[in-house]
């Protein structure tokens, strides 16, 4: 699948070729997750409204949620103002986190509201 | 200053030795920006509750607003389950983006809902 080439001009890959995507939940605001995606897995995303990524360490496409039914139906994508980051609006399946929680951000603070 | 050698412990940085870093916003639970932090930045961020980045292009630390005064004071930082993205939750003042928008996201729509 090709990416409209009027989106792919824009983009500004790193240097494996791939943009940073945050997905953030459209019921709550939540920001579910952080992955990448090449030209590819965004012409997929936005073909299928299904999110899909590429992992850097498989090396491979991954539609989320197709092994573990966790998808996420993507509402919306915008492109940051520098082209390099990715913002998927969706609504997600059971958890997003692969640990099993709601968000990936559910499990470590580094800092608390201040008392 | 250094970072919390525990902390340090738990952060999976890129070959630049860099983690992202989301910022959203409190009141609203917008998605501001995604920028980058190294030790020092994410040690200061925690210190000053001022977030702190470093810039890769300008190869420096950037403490949001130092020139805009569009500040971002830091409720909480959290890690996510892999190590390499912290989620700031921040008050913005003003503009986030240096585009003069609320957010990095506000300009480049890529998909819409759907009708």
């Amino acid at each position: 699948m090709s990416l409209d080439p009027a989106i792919a001009a824009r983009l500004k890959r790193n240097e494996a070729g791939l943009v940073a995507a945050v997905a953030q939940e459209r019921a709550t605001g939540d920001v579910l997750m952080m992955a990448w995606m090449d030209d590819e897995a965004l012409a997929r995303t936005l073909a299928t409204r299904k999110a899909t990524y590429y992992s850097r360490s498989r090396q491979q496409y991954w539609v989320k949620g197709e092994t573990s039914g966790h998808t996420q139906y993507v509402h919306e994508v915008r492109l940051d103002c520098d082209g390099d980051t990715v913002l998927l609006i969706v609504d997600q399946e059971g958890a997003a986190c692969h640990t099993g929680t709601h968000t990936c951000w559910d499990g470590d603070v580094l800092l608390a509201e201040p008392a």
